[in-house]
């Protein structure tokens, strides 16, 4: 359905520190040859360095949608840097979790719903999964909701991911597709929501908090989590079969809605947009 | 989309208990005019005459959606009598509310849930409002998640209402069609709710309960109201757009999912199926 994706390189230089990356080692490259960098960075070097690019986006006076996870967490805190260093200024910010609500809170970063503000100008998140058409599997941080309501209600929405997140097929990692459920009679979903994807072999799992008690949502729901063993086949009708299901309150497949995703690998950083 | 309903009539004698209505009175006619009682029956006399006859349709051994309500409850109190007098046996029931489970409890009705039943032989509710094509608008008093989730998974649905009920589109009562939706960003959703209906003047309010304090359904959500002007145009695009909002949980619509509908009135009674 998308339009097929195009992408840019973006490198980073082999000896830089953070700031440096941002501000002068980033360029884009028309070459589809990417050179490889000299040193080694870590994931969480590589979640900042694609948090960093994202947050170029972000201009003064924006409504911003703000994601959960740990790279979404890298831009809310960059963000909170150019605001406190008046490189900033006029940010008003939806958070995605009550987790993202106290990160931002705590960075002096000014706050609203979407209740106040129904439209917001930009919203970047991280994601789970990306295919090559830029949809998404996400919610694995359990925040899928809002931030599904939030990303929606955004004019653009940026993803940022690192290079291990890119699937051919959604479910294709093998890792869990979350699905937000009613307590009541969960089970009964659960099996529905299994029953959906034999085809893939699927497998729903509740899913547990690490003290071993069912894991409940900022909505005080469930979450069933979907293991495939095959990429799900048609991504759109499942999102529909999906939300047909009475006591389902939301999923993690967010079609339609990257308008583009920055991905940061070993190479450097690369855009896919739409 | 729905087969055109036939339209059975059943009259009551004009003096008669409770009980000669059931076993005596009640006969079916192949006039369409019925004759007028020449007693004035009751509201309460009406719901229990209709809930009498649905629990006709009860067979020892079956699996049973129990609905929510006043004319529910009617039809609650009338399975458990029969269970009491023997003349029915081997029941299971899947109540729809913390309310109707009680009732049930109280009655010595067997009690289950979708998980251990997910199919069931028949499901008996109540309906706000009930159209020519025999949908529904359900839900005004609050149940209507559990209400959905129960009746969907039944192989019969059959809806217990008084003549009040009938309406020439759903909507059209002028009455709440509730939408049941997550507590965060409620205010938004009522917005768009309310966008979604401009054409037929709608008007969407957050529902209270008796204290002042917005009504959390069994499900810990809120319900809005929407308040139609004209009836809704097409109930069908209307339930599909009411999903697709992201927070909405569950909307009052309930379309080709009754088989029959018992209708009483001060005329008598009178069965519509598809």
């Amino acid at each position: 359905m998308a339009a097929a994706a195009t992408t840019f390189s973006i490198i980073p230089s082999p000896t830089t520190s953070r700031l440096t990356l941002r501000r002068r080692s980033i360029r884009c490259l028309s070459s589809p040859a990417p050179t490889p960098p000299a040193t080694v960075l870590s994931q969480d070097d590589l979640k900042k360095l694609s948090a960093v690019k994202a947050v170029e986006y972000v201009k003064s006076g924006m409504v911003l949608g703000l994601g959960t996870g740990s790279t979404a967490a890298f831009v809310v805190s960059e963000i909170g840097d150019l605001l406190s260093s008046g490189k900033l200024n006029d940010i008003i910010s939806v958070p995605t979790s009550k987790r993202t609500f106290e990160q931002a809170k705590s960075l002096g970063i000014p706050l609203s719903t979407l209740d106040e503000h129904p439209r917001l100008d930009l919203a970047i998140d991280g994601a789970d999964e990306v295919d090559p058409d830029l949809n998404l599997v996400k919610g694995r941080g359990g925040a899928l909701l809002r931030e599904k309501m939030v990303e929606a209600a955004s004019d653009k929405f940026i993803v940022v991911v690192d290079e291990t997140k890119l699937v051919t097929g959604l479910g294709g990692s093998g890792l869990a597709m979350p699905v937000e459920v009613v307590q009541f009679c969960w089970q009964y979903n659960l099996t529905r929501l299994q029953e959906l994807f034999k085809e893939e072999g699927c497998e729903a799992k509740l899913r547990f908090d690490p003290n071993g008690k069912p894991y409940v949502t900022d909505n005080s729901n469930y979450i069933v989590d979907l293991y495939f063993k095959t990429p799900i086949v048609d991504a759109n009708a499942a999102g529909k079969e999906i939300s047909a299901l009475e006591g389902v309150v939301e999923h993690g497949l967010f079609l339609d809605m990257a308008a583009a995703v920055i991905i940061a690998g070993k190479e450097g950083l690369s855009i896919k947009t739409k």
